[in-house]
């Protein structure tokens, strides 16, 4: 097997068919993860094929390395999303303003970012109509329509589309673009529990998109009163974190939107409990309201967190292919009987693998050494490389790499299917296992502020007991701008934003760290504490 | 069995839970189809639930019952699709103005309608950016970025996208919006060969979404010079037969684009036939491309085409709910014991269906009377509906009313999964062969100028040999606007549009019909006719 663990330039014919593409695109990832994160995330999206960028700042092509992972989390949540009876609709990208316009928090929020259509061919449009950031006022005035009695209750409705927020600050592919795919779900409730009951069980599966599909640990909780949701009641989110920057970045948000929008837009039912002598304005009932979105940000997160420097790192649950298998050991001698035989192993192992449900790829090129087709498929990140040479086939085995660990191992035949499926759920496990592992290792609790920057700069998260008020956060934001030990050596692009609030952890610390009520303080502002929040620096 | 055949009012305690909804909207259609079909589409898509009127002028809410259908379109075309390794993926809804109209011809075609966005939040953007109408020109700067070689090709994305297109014709729901849902697939091959054989593949698809989901029939054949997309070769159409007003309607379009597209966005690679010997010039082969495309227009032909009088009639294929099941024969005399009996009854019925892979729901809504649920399921088009009173329950058997013909028999329990897939298959091929021999009356073969307009005014769509002549076409159509028998006293609202030429059908007449080179003459202008052209009034 003489192709194993040689990292081959293209074999000479690769070499001449491809005399177009510049060398320096055919090689890997050339910055480390560690020295230039900026840097190595625009390689590895680019060159691991996620994603190219686009002749319009802040817009990005999803190619369909990436948007097969999509596909993978939409088929997911859809089934979970359906199994408590939330429809799919589609309602129109477009907004009027004065609809737009209706709830003065919540337009304040994305004002500044409203793309607008001012004209339609030379016609200058009468009304300047906006592209939607989000669609609460896009659909609550037919919900109004729509919702007559609590027998229409609960509303249930999400939309998977692109919304456009077109942000000035520097963009960033899947985690900051001016137009981005998400799912918005918009649902009405007769009463504060069922809403709140849904939230949750939303953000549980959002939790779930994360770990169960990208491998990726969480912290739940919900958002500061300064953090939440422009125009809601509370919001809800799961928090993810970067290892290698150390900043934290918000998962998903699911949020209750309270009585505010049903009151803005005179969504009302008759209350089901109201009885005759009850006061009469006790009969109306605004409904109660969540809305929640899930978006594209997943992949970039999953990339940050996964990807090494020999290129992205897919978990088995979302990877397009999930095992490709490389032919390896034909040489010059290889007579054409050879060959072909080779090819048919392949042919029978990929469809073995086919049949138990394994996504393969059989990379059967002719015109690519496995060396550069080694590096390839590990640049775009599939889970595990099959090699298989004519050694092999005496030997009635394969041999197994995984990308995640690059260990090595050679598998019998018989039993593949279920081995190779064995080894896909391991690295599943292994792969948020290591990022659970990177995760807790770098929450800190702080209870004096001065441990609070420097902690930060170690690239921590911080639970920090804290007051809850709105100009303690925007304080600690300030105070913790830059590094206090300027004179420190090491890693001189240390970011110099101040932490904001991440979120309310719903698991708060215990036992000897527990808050204790009146007693324990904010190390910022030393007022009482109410709970642990959650502070970081993030994207 | 009381509620057989009823169509009651609702029941006492429905009406006064809706006390708030006018009655005009509780019942059912109140316009003859044949009677006012324009009313007649707008009153069954917004009260069987399809769609509902936005305030945006030519933009429409996709409710779920809509938007299943269309997922269910989706589910089964990927299917299609991915078998031939064609790809999803995202490119961005906006094109700078530079790139969208590199290539003339196409953007004549567009410009006029092409919605710009000008501003973001107070700010004027430097350079206007268009939506998309199409994504041609959004996708081939980067085909030409991607494809370096022969070996790249073929190169097959499709999106699920939504594009714009801000008419100022009289806008109508499903068929003419000025944003709509759709796929686009953008294909490029080595050879014209391979470019055509995936052009005629499609097509083949598209017509099957129409058959085989849709229960619709179409005609395949290519479109004329003059109807053809915009900067491509050739399209090739299948076209549908709406018999209420008798025109014909485009169903969905696959062009080959040729290489206009590739040399004017350079997408070019090496000839891999290219020897050396041969000319240079000869080495640099300019890809050959498709683009294809099918919209949410599918669900307005279909609406159209199966409705009726009572509502929706929707096809058991891409229906939501197959079969709704409702409690019958219940009365004030019934005691809570077999009301309970009744509906664990119905739960059975539906956990065996369901289980059988049939989307059923069980109405067990206790404020509605079953004449209300009737007229309700009616009205949405659910194909069978299931009566289950005490009667039945002690005969172990349902009763069952078809949806398209009101056919109502029982149907053992014994079975009962089998018997209603049977059912659900008949109704699903009835309502084909029903649109089938309604189009098939209405193609009429014209051999004589004179009889054109006459057999168009009959609501049938024409088969008349043609000379192939652009000005020809603009001949027929003019002649053949309103009605050459001005006093006939039939039909009033009789459409004055002209006809267009639908297509060059691929099944063209035969034997004593057949087209006779350099002898049968086009009626119109006398020249030799080269194929029978589709023409009819279309939408």
């Amino acid at each position: 097997m003489s192709a194993k663990n040689s990292q081959k330039a293209p074999s000479k014919s690769a070499k001449a068919a491809s005399a177009k593409v510049p060398d320096a695109e055919l090689i890997g990832i050339t910055t480390q993860k560690e020295a230039d994160f900026s840097n190595w995330y625009q390689q590895v999206l680019t060159k691991g094929d996620m994603l190219e960028y686009y002749d319009i700042s802040g817009c990005y092509i999803l190619k369909p390395w990436s948007y097969g992972i999509w596909e993978k989390v939409q088929d997911w949540f859809n089934i979970k999303i359906k199994s408590i009876d939330v429809e799919n609709c589609y309602f129109p990208m477009f907004v009027s303003s004065k609809v737009l316009e209706r709830e003065k928090d919540h337009i304040e929020g994305f004002a500044p970012e409203v793309a607008w259509v001012t004209k339609a061919g030379k016609t200058e449009l009468e009304e300047h109509i906006a592209i939607r950031p989000t669609s609460e006022t896009v659909m609550y005035p037919y919900y109004a329509k729509w919702i007559r009695s609590h027998r229409d209750l609960p509303l249930k409705l999400n939309q998977w589309n692109s919304v456009v927020r077109w942000e000035f600050k520097h963009p960033q592919p899947f985690l900051r673009t001016r137009e981005f795919l998400w799912q918005e779900g918009h649902t009405a409730h007769v009463s504060q529990e069922n809403a709140e009951e849904e939230v949750l069980q939303i953000l549980e599966w959002y939790a779930g998109v994360y770990s169960e599909l990208l491998a990726i640990p969480t912290i739940k909780g919900r958002k500061t009163e300064k953090e939440k949701f422009a125009g809601g009641l509370f919001t809800t989110t799961c928090e993810g974190y970067i290892p290698t920057t150390g900043r934290g970045i918000q998962g998903a948000t699911s949020h209750c939107l309270g009585q505010n929008f049903s009151k803005m837009f005179n969504i009302v039912v008759e209350d089901p409990s109201w009885k005759e002598g009850d006061p009469e304005e006790a009969k109306k009932l605004f409904v109660w309201q969540n809305s929640w979105g899930l978006s594209t940000r997943v992949i970039g997160v999953m990339t940050m967190i996964h990807g090494d420097n020999k290129g992205l790192v897919i978990p088995p649950r979302v990877a397009q292919y999930q095992v490709v298998i490389v032919p390896c050991g034909l040489t010059a001698k290889t007579t054409e009987e050879q060959r072909k035989k080779l090819l048919e192993g392949i042919e029978n192992i990929a469809t073995t693998l086919s049949e138990a449900g394994i996504r393969v790829k059989a990379d059967t090129r002719d015109t690519y050494s496995p060396g550069y087709k080694f590096n390839d498929w590990e640049l775009k990140g599939v889970p595990v490389r099959l090699e298989f040479g004519p050694k092999d086939m005496e030997k009635k085995q394969v041999f197994s790499a995984r990308r995640d660990t690059g260990v090595k191992a050679g598998i019998p035949l018989d039993g593949l299917a279920e081995k190779v499926q064995t080894l896909l759920d391991t690295i599943q496990k292994d792969l948020y296992d290591r990022a659970k592992k990177a995760y807790d290792e770098h929450i800190i609790i702080v209870k004096k502020w001065e441990d609070f920057t420097p902690a930060l700069n170690d690239k921590n998260v911080i639970l920090m007991p804290h007051c809850d008020n709105e100009e303690c956060e925007d304080e600690v934001k300030e105070r913790s701008k830059g590094r206090k030990d300027d004179d420190a050596p090491e890693d001189a692009k240390a970011p110099s934003m101040g932490a904001k609030s991440l979120c309310i952890p719903f698991d708060q610390p215990k036992g000897d760290d527990a808050i204790i009520p009146g007693t324990t303080k904010c190390p910022q502002c030393g007022e009482n504490a109410k709970h642990y929040t959650l502070f970081g620096r993030s994207y």
